[in-house]
């Protein structure tokens, strides 16, 4: 709670205007009360004109549609709804218009947002099979107001792949490396680039991999400095913190 | 290799003023090979007016002490040198006018940088256990020009102590979060914060918190938004991503 | 084997009322031996007026069948079985009238006990998510004759929602904490309780929660104090533990 | 913060008796501010009459004493100093007249409580070498106002050492089961008793104890209702939290 | 290759009566290339009179059976086969004659062997959920020519149950103690008998028991002495080992 | 990049038959651009005659065949693909001609190379169930111009199997040993072998042999030198570097 | 508690001889309660003639004299005492004549006793490095009654050295496989052997041997049938287990 | 045992020139008992002209100086001891005249052997940290007849420090990549060569390096062909293994 709310309330009482129970109750009356249901898993509160976010998973489609549908009626914007399998994702478009990225298996209600910064959030891949999570961190950006540039398939084993990209690593404000297996791109990105790194280790390989733990490994010791790290698999997470950093010093 | 350079040189052959054996040769000269001897251990070439990092761990005073006068003889202005134990600070000072930061381990020889931006980095611990990894991340933020707000021992399980600073934290242009034990700080942190918190979970701790890797795994498993982690103990990582993030936007 | 009995068996013997041979066998013979037949996972042996429990993962529905009616047919009043599918449950209903609890995936069958104390258990979750194991808590702390205050949603990753209950927190005689990922809920409320909190890590998250370790070792590292630690998902055993704590000191 | 001193507050301030700056600074203003020091690694503020708890463990013995007078000259009766090494102890008894305990390696300044309960906290243990884990939970439960009674070193291996006390166990109001190697104890224990048993895993044995981890799982799973956990080598947390069971229900 | 045999040879040889090239071809003749087929996953050859051993797992159910003929044209008396699926028993019971043991998962074709010993085989399991386990251990035992006792279900959480079968523990020439999540059973058993005690640790539980990673550190950390384990539901090689021990010292 | 071609580029710069803008083009222009479509998956660039060689896994039928034709149209002669399902093969071949080794799951596009090699790779597999990864490593060196040697099911639990064969591990220039469960044929093979040994763990076994690990570990701690290990199930890789190996020294 | 004890103490009250608290008392007296003091850490009660054990890990040389000093005097003949330090064995030596045997680290108060039994305990070891262990388990035995055969240094990287010793291997009647680094000794020695294999892990080794989990996982998987585990580095253990399955069957 | 020998021996019994008792002698008689005393610790025997190695980890001075002296008696022209602490190298140096490396940790008696093969071993480093492991694998490989190229402290974080190099890379015959951390380097120098790389990962790091684990995974998990990988901190294995193979094909 901040100060001057505390301040604003505190002078409605001294000046009478406000009782001291309705005082008490208001100190203690919370923004998410006022949608009148339970807030599951919504990713924090955020501000008028940025996306609400539901996590879709272990959520039935109904309970989604109508999180959504409540937001909408708030006078959100913009609600993304991220791990949100295809299936839901037709169940929800019956009631509410949802534009539905596949790769990214995220949906979007209400507008689509347009960049509002100059910067350029950079998403980078060791392989293919690292897409789907670098498009959660890319869509996610985008529906954040970023402008994001792919650079997928430049793994570490081809080294020359990824350096006739550096021109694309040096324009970057924010990066974000996805990478399975060895997770060795974070650190060859990170002494690549003069700004922050978001390395996010995915579930992708076999066997040693143990399912991400391999790359996150990896990237946590990187030896490149300016590379932080996220949950596996958590492009979603990546997304948002580039988008937080990308949105530092205005436009 | 930035593409300037690249097309200064083949300019440079076009016009005949290079051979084309003096342009293979600088393709390949690397600014490292300038200072005449190995950079061991030497985090990342940064640029004139930035302080070059030395990391201490593993090597010998003498070692340490060769390489700050070298960078300091090749025109750095600042020098930094991490994980310095007291007695190869001792060593060092014998030759260097170092100024030692006990806590952070920490050792600076040249200028002492002033801030260069009107952001904030916060430092928050949970306990005072964990303060010399987070002095490691403030001073290191601080040498890199940042100013620097120190909020130690505002763990969790008193959560009053925190929530009294719920300013100091909505005030910050990026949070750097230190804890052990069980790691909640970053997750707390994150959730009362709009900017980025670069989490840093410490070896503090006994039993079950397996020299830090509770903590690690809490942080990454952060259900706030905005959360990314560096490595155990890794205050100057968290530190440098901090600044650079800081910095961000101009001053 | 209690003192009281032994001596009683003795003083028979003594007295010639009993041969050796059926003292011998008395002094082995064992409460469970009376039912006739095996008693297969049922959760340690309770007294007259308490319901007896059975551990259906990993039984047939006749099995769970046959075990609830020879229970009742012993003068049972209740019988609870926990981890019970809804499938099993259907079959169970054939036969004998059972009351199931969907999340909880718990059946009762015999009365459905009135609270006996006064004091109340707090059930408090981190997330939607991990409600169905909340509700394992819950459910059994009901049927063990406890008041039950749920909370559920209050993670503290917006602490505020957590923070506006504190009253209910305060008013508890003994909490059970739920919460998966990072697992800092325990932290947080046994930081703000007087009472204890038993934490209950469950298997929701992904990537480095690891099925719930991730919360597991967070909630044994708690720095607060107060708070002790079940097995990852063991609703049934938190409640059972509140409602031990909960019924000292009787009324 | 309680309800009704943010009531009072706000009757103060309706009233005019406080300004709304007053009022504000009040309502930030907390119980360890008015100690005018950093307050490192106390264990939760407890109330008049109980004894304050310092972790002695990385603390230097200055720091120990200095926090020591502090809470001594605010008013506190009893300091409980946990983790605190021989020479610490000896240290701080060159100003401050602290009883030490060795095995439990606790310090106590000021008064000695003595039991404001009937009930017992019973320790148990597997071992001799379990010894010093169960002291600390013994000396605490002790300095917290609790009868103790200590039954060491009975083992499953030799169920019979543990049998011939079933009587201790079955008169505790709450049990504290210390075990190391396997951790059986605790189920055995667990099975045999009706009240909590708080599980103490210790870091004792070699090979694949891999440092009380194996004790730690043994504990979590055991098969007896009732049983919950704490970290390896926690002896101050067991004893609190079964003082807190103790103390439920008044004398 | 035993002494005997290749004395023989040489002797051959030295008489003329076999030519060198003869006898290096017989030195190197392996009993298992009579068969004149690879023998895939079958346990160890042994001798005339002693079921041959088939692992069933990751075999087609032609595989079986055709191995299983050959071993029965070859002379074999008892062909026992383990890891078998009622499917894949179905397969075979269509052109040879087995008998299926449905808990125990073995098939067997040929003669049923009788006991061939005095002494009695014990096997114990903490629960019902480890009894097909237990069975996998006592067929095979039964199979290898032991008489079995079963005691199952009596985990030590319920330690009247197990105490009131000491006598059975008495009696026994050696123990299978079969247990999941805790595995205490193993110690007190251990320290209850007299004879060796081989543990199995079974994948039954959750949460934290890790598939049988806790039962296992459990049993190898017993306080007891005479306790060896083997592998996470490894039935077959306890009842294997159990009868190599029950047959030491003949009848 | 290669010297060569550097500096064959800045020669024709130098001569005024490129200009700057295309030397820079060209500097950075790619090989693997030349095939018009992003290259998922493909380990890494082969010259002239060598297969190249596509990771099926994860990629869907139509990848596959699209990849495979733009190869074949590209001019390689051989393509090989790993790990491809069945189905997928059946999909592909409805196109493009390609050859199915069913137990590599390894499919072949164009030319069967004949082996260019005097030396032989032999493949040892412990068990049966290790046949599948054995093959890929088999199919793999065969398709790269090796011959290869099998020698399957000689575990050590029968380690006569294995020493009949000791003339194929002495012939042999370079061997796979792969085994899943406890991992000891490398260590063995590679005492009795003279030439480098490449072990391949399998995820084959149950309980503690979790996935391979164990087989992993056995192989990293290998007391014979000789041994150098690659992940869980990576027949394809020991394949690739044992032809590599079997290559050195030309025919 | 034996049957005909029990029946003896009943009978004894049926006669009148016994009043019913004396009977009481009888029933819970040990004879661990006629040592007149605790009994700590003394591997289980074994009967006359068989030597007492102590384990010396974590004793004072004081503790380890007077329970030695406690058991000659209560008419044991031998006593051992494992993980003796040579300081402790000089302290205790005072006092009481011990033999101390170095690499086992073992000390013997009382009697040598001389073999009882005709079988052959047979101890192996990979390297020279598991020589201690192998001692602990050799000496173990002896002291136990048994014959014991030392095989040392037989690892299977030359496995040319192990099968040189074929018929020491067939005349065992129960071998211990001491061995660290990849632990296969364990299975090779068991597909040689008819009897059964005690393995014991040592935590010889470095990096990816984890301390003797390496070895541990290996022995744990071991393809060979009839080989049991015991705890990483347990000598005693494996000694003790063989000495009782050599003295199955009498002499 | 090799053929041809066996055909000797039994050529020899078949013309009466050797009885078959001798003949049984020899089969049985190896290599290593005409040393007289126990090899402990011996890397498997190698052939005349290649030197023997010893591990001197874990053996005393005396052990180490009396091996090699045997060693040297018996003909053997170089003698390599690993591990060598140069404690124990001053010790040795009294009576033999040996070569101490010092950051190798590897003293040479006898002939240093020149290179005898054209082929180049490349060792690369990632961090100067990594130079005494490193020289563990480029000493070795130096003493058994290797040319050697020594490449420090190119770490991916500053690829082009790598990458200025690529002439060195191409030129190998072999590469031994040495790297903790992340140890990306192994993928990245897989990427640019085309020879086998024998990845080796060090202990340097701290918090999640786990000793060197981190770097294990990545190497293991890595997506560039021909990376095989051995145990932690295993430079002698490494260099080992590369001189296998740039043995290859003769000179």
């Amino acid at each position: 709670m901040e100060k001057s709310e505390v301040k604003a309330i505190l002078n409605a009482v001294a000046k009478g205007e406000m009782s001291t129970d309705e005082a008490l109750l208001k100190l203690r009356m919370e923004p998410f009360e006022e949608l009148g249901f339970a807030k599951p898993d919504i990713h924090r509160a955020v501000r008028q004109g940025i996306p609400e976010v539901i996590y879709g998973a272990g959520k039935t489609p109904e309970q989604i549609m109508a999180i959504t549908a409540a937001l909408l009626k708030n006078g959100q914007k913009t609600v993304l709804i991220t791990r949100l399998s295809p299936e839901s994702a037709e169940y929800v478009k019956k009631e509410i218009d949802i534009k539905y990225y596949n790769e990214a298996r995220i949906g979007v209600a209400g507008d689509i947002p347009v960049p509002d910064t100059e910067g350029t959030v950079l998403i980078v891949t060791g392989g293919t099979s690292d897409i789907p999570v670098a498009e959660e961190a890319a869509v996610t950006a985008e529906m954040l107001g970023n402008k994001v540039n792919r650079l997928y398939d430049v793994g570490v084993a081809g080294i020359h792949r990824l350096l006739s990209h550096t021109e694309d690593i040096m324009a970057a404000k924010v990066i974000v490396a996805v990478a399975g297996m060895e997770g060795a791109l974070a650190s060859v990105v990170g002494g690549l680039a003069d700004c922050p790194v978001i390395a996010v280790p995915t579930s992708v390989g076999y066997g040693a991999s143990f399912g991400g733990v391999s790359a996150l490994l990896s990237m946590l010791n990187s030896c490149a400095s300016g590379v932080s790290v996220v949950n596996i698999d958590n492009g979603f997470g990546a997304g948002y913190i580039a988008s937080m950093i990308n949105h530092i010093g205005g436009k």
